[in-house]
């Protein structure tokens, strides 16, 4: 038996095989087509899904369950997508019209919940029965696991770490509040904080290594520039490290979890982000003196949206 | 059968015995000593324990279970009691020594968590499966109840609310730290940001109900001066309610509960707390055009220590 994850994206939709072992043994991909009516767009996944099924040499008999990640809300519960702006569904019976499809058990969730199970199933947190998977990149995203299973609330608008309250009266959010946690400990944050930086003091690596150009720093610029040496980049570092240490602090001050993975693509610097964290989040516990969660990073990468959502259940 | 619950405070320790409708029909307290050996400290509350199920007219042999709240961390796996500062508790192995005196099954956890079990099967929030408790008082403590049970982490250092970030290198905390979530939204908070006010403004109802005395105003002496429209105790008063409000939205957007509680002295404002909040929490939230958790008053007051722990299974 197999099972199917998809993985609902801004431009494509990707379909995996999943295997017993969590890995995906076929593949394949769908544009986000927008255009036509939500029943077409469930008809071109299942349709898909048959035909990945297919060219893996197996059939639909062998489909043990589906499971469906995106970039929004739903309902675990009844199937309902309650929420996915980038394919225009607000409140769609997603499971009711999938079964007329494909009879098979189907399940939904966001699509940082869903990485984070894959992460505490297959990945970094394998064993764990608590962990929150903290994925940095433009925004924050997260997702919480408590006693083997995706916490994502009670009416499934939980898990936004991103915009609790960091810095009271801060730096404005796009989601219209201000002082969001994501303003602080982003990429687009990170950016941000270099941008301010080498309008400053323009004599840096950082500013050198984009040809004079402040608008193409990237969170990458950042960290190749600090590595080096370079004294505006190590300062810029240290101050989004030190961010980061007491977003990370936060978390295990309220929930303390097994493990604390972070993911995304600021995540790609690897020890040079984890080591200064692991460092300085300790001093922002409240016991400290207790054994703490570990912070590791991601090992899945862009495959724990397909492999999560096959482990929905 | 009976229950006990057991709450350990700082002067003393109440011994109740709960009955199947959580109900406290015997109680009965002995002082805090911390001169003693903890093996004697434990006696004294078996004794208690016992003198107090005779006095309700029922023996031993009717005690169904204990639970102990206790100021501090324990591992409600082991019976371990891990830290307990106002007893000088530190790393001791309580249900083993209780267990010596009084061969029952025994269940211990902090009484932030207590009190929010409590509320969650016999207050403001029986019924639900998830709520998050907060207790405004001095501090901000916290319990968390995920599938109905007490979430306290997996170290046992979870729940602490009043220690996440809410101000990016604000005011300094007790804790050691910057911008604690609690310098902003306890009754000291609120009382510090009355006082500040005053030394700016001084004429003002707050310093007059007072005898112009900034050091003995409390939580009280503002929400009675901003009720009677004091324009100062008003503006302290929005203020504080907006923290709250923030601090409320950061709990709903990464938890999302089913209800939140408010507990301790500052809760005890009644509805002139609970009509802003409930007003003011909604912009803060990310999904705010979804069901959002209900803020709610908590019921069970002082009792919610004894009535938590006895349920502690």
């Amino acid at each position: 038996m197999i099972r199917i994850g998809v993985d609902v994206g801004g431009t494509g939709i990707q379909i995996g095989v999943v295997d017993k072992e969590y890995h995906i043994i076929q593949e394949s991909s769908i544009p986000t087509r927008t255009d036509i009516p939500f029943e077409e767009q469930v008809k071109h996944i299942t349709d898909c899904i048959v035909s990945t099924v297919q060219a893996a040499g197996l059939n639909e008999d062998d489909i043990e369950s589906v499971g469906i990640g995106i970039p929004g809300i739903a309902s675990a519960k009844t199937g309902e997508i309650i929420k996915c702006t980038n394919m225009g569904w607000y409140h769609v019976p997603f499971r009711d019209v999938f079964n007329r499809y494909l009879n098979k058990p189907v399940h939904i969730d966001n699509d940082a919940n869903v990485a984070a199970l894959a992460e505490s199933v297959a990945g970094i947190s394998a064993g764990t029965s608590s962990s929150v998977f903290i994925t940095i990149g433009t925004g924050i995203g997260s997702g919480i696991i408590i006693n083997g299973r995706i916490w994502s609330g009670a009416h499934h608008i939980g898990a936004e770490l991103g915009h609790v309250i960091f810095d009271l009266d801060g730096v404005p959010c796009t989601c219209g509040n201000h002082g969001c946690l994501e303003r602080y400990c982003s990429a687009t944050a990170l950016i941000r904080m270099a941008r301010e930086a080498v309008a400053e003091q323009p004599d840096s690596l950082i500013l050198r290594s984009v040809n004079m150009d402040p608008s193409r720093i990237e969170a990458k610029t950042v960290f190749d520039a600090a590595r080096q040496g370079d004294t505006l980049a190590v300062s810029v570092y240290n101050r989004y490290t030190d961010y980061l240490a007491q977003a990370i602090a936060s978390v295990v001050n309220l929930l303390d979890p097994e493990v604390i993975v972070l993911g995304g693509g600021v995540s790609k610097a690897g020890h040079f982000l984890l080591d200064p964290l692991t460092q300085k989040y300790k001093q922002y516990i409240v016991f400290n003196d207790q054994p703490l969660p570990p912070v590791k990073i991601a090992v899945l990468g862009p495959e724990a949206g397909i492999i999560g959502a096959a482990m929905l259940s």
